[in-house]
């Protein structure tokens, strides 16, 4: 039973080695280069821990790291989304809940619907860890593109109004976050990076 | 309090973009691209939440994240030493330990302690926490170098008894693992991909 677990989770450590190929838009801080998926979700994890004491609410701060581990996964199979795209419905896709079903059910039963369960609750963004982990998503490109003199916002035409819609939601999981974030995207706009709709 | 605490917190997640940089020398699963230590850390904490349950001992999970998480960040001034380096010490150098100070101290106070004591609990390998962190540490290379004929054992000229003996700390944080890791070295023997000395 231990090695027929252990032999399920080994193939799944394996296959998520892919998302250390999936590019994201952004890029990295004062660079040119790609984030990918796997850096991205690390990044969103030490996010958490040193973050955890800005949340609105109590948090199982195991559970979001788990999720902002975990959240690209689907990926492999479904690919990144990029945020601002308007063609792209964003939230959990069949596309994506098929990935899910795939990726995560290479491991044993009980695990695979632990994992699933989490992915869809960070998807729903109901919760409070949810809010939280959606909270460090939206953050970090936004430190990304105010550090990197635009980033996709001018490489993708993005405009104040979109950017603060996206943001927005950052006030769900941390009010004193949002209330940085918000300041972080009007300098945007004072800087000359951002371009007021 | 909190405004402050908060923008040391983002100068921290800024400085810590940089392990997205730093090249290990393993490879990718069947890859020839370098694994850099984001990707790495981020591997190694999805293995330990699905490898928990084969810990010899009970163990605090998150704290073993956070140990995987972070262990590498003081290679932004130390820079990644090979495994197999055999000119090089390879724990605790003073060089990490004034990179540990200098990069969690851009953090607040009680939480620059609290990651400081993090890391050098890992690094002593003692506790139970720091003994499965480790395990996967070891675990995450010999898996890669195994599907990818050889990797750097051959690129590097390293024999059965040097990866032995590096992958035998596996049986401290998880008996099961070490003897899959035991078998998997074998393997590679038996496959010419791995030379007997």
């Amino acid at each position: 039973m231990h090695l027929e677990n252990l032999l399920k989770q080994i193939d799944f450590i394996k296959e998520i080695d892919k998302v250390k190929y999936i590019q994201r838009k952004t890029k990295l801080f004062n660079s040119n280069r790609n984030e990918n998926d796997a850096e991205h979700s690390w990044h969103l994890a030490v996010m958490a821990i040193v973050l955890a004491e800005h949340s609105n609410a109590s948090i199982d701060i195991l559970k979001v790291i788990k999720m902002v581990l975990i959240h690209d996964i689907v990926e492999i199979d479904a690919g990144d989304t990029f945020i601002y795209d308007t063609q792209k419905n964003h939230s959990n896709t069949d596309e994506e809940r098929l990935a899910a079903n795939r990726i995560f059910g290479l491991l044993p039963k009980k695990q695979s619907e632990e994992l699933i369960e989490i992915w869809e609750e960070f998807e729903a963004g109901l919760t409070e860890e949810a809010k939280f982990a959606k909270a460090m998503d939206r953050l970090e490109p936004l430190l990304q593109n105010s550090s990197n003199n635009g980033g996709t916002w001018n490489e993708f035409d993005v405009s104040y109004s979109n950017v603060y819609e996206k943001k927005k939601v950052i006030d769900e999981g941390s009010k004193i976050i949002w209330k940085f974030a918000e300041k972080l995207i009007n300098e945007s706009v004072d800087k000359g990076i951002l371009k007021k709709d």
